[in-house]
């Protein structure tokens, strides 16, 4: 596996984008929806869509992406919208690739604050350990906020 | 005054929001951009911006307004996104008066859980205390959300 970052967007990434948060068996199908809807805002409005991505290509071929983004009315906090690696591709470290890039990318343009957010349902347990790993911590949980028993954890990290 | 609500949102109404969040004196530049591009984004997209709006007319004067809609990807949950009455028109009663309207539109659109979010700073202090008074709890805060020193408040109501 040889594995390149690349931050543009192309004609093909919705469809990627729709691959790959399938295969991950994590999201819902208006989830992946919603995913799907970020690439296409992109590529329809450009960089004043407020939505960055990195995706990591393996040859012709692409594996993951990360989706973040400035918050509107905040000084220096960024959203990490979405970060998902295709279950072909599970086990390599990608995701924390693509966490570290983005990362990196947040800070460069003046982001020093990163939240992650995510559900408390038992399936999101790996995700949860992925973010604690990561120095991000957990800094609020919103009750039932998805649905009955499914709240929202939101993570904070400082970079 | 006689006041009268409406929901449907006219060709005016940009121009009309940035009237009455700039008379405020609660909002940045940049925040009154955003309230504004709502508006936009639901005259372009009709219903499917996921924005609605409750404007209260006195006599031709639209002199407040509340702006909300279903999170995504959530079963119930709504956001309350802006709640704003014209400096002329204060102590009047009228951000209770849409706050009421915007509570039963959201469960008549089968919402049941309500939430709202404003800064921790002073300033706030009235807003806070007017979401404690009609029965919304904090449920989280963000430090430094905003900026320093400025978080952000989470607010939520089962309706």
């Amino acid at each position: 596996m040889s594995i390149t970052l690349r931050r543009d967007v192309r004609a093909g990434d919705p469809v990627v984008v729709r691959d790959i948060t399938e295969s991950t068996g994590f999201f819902y199908t208006e989830e992946v929806g919603t995913a799907v809807e970020l690439v296409e805002e992109r590529l329809a409005k450009g960089e004043a869509s407020g939505y960055s991505f990195v995706f990591a290509d393996d040859g012709g071929r692409t594996i993951g992406y990360a989706c973040f983004g400035p918050i509107a009315c905040t000084k220096v906090s960024f959203d990490l919208y979405w970060i998902a690696v295709h279950a072909d591709g599970r086990g390599k470290g990608l995701g924390t690739i693509l966490l570290d890039e983005s990362e990196r990318l947040i800070r460069e343009a003046g982001g020093r604050r990163i939240y992650a957010e995510t559900s408390s349902r038992p399936l999101y347990e790996p995700t949860r350990a992925f973010y604690l790993a990561r120095g991000y911590r957990e800094e609020a949980r919103l009750a039932e906020f998805y649905g009955p028993g499914d709240a929202k954890v939101i993570y904070v990290k400082e970079v």
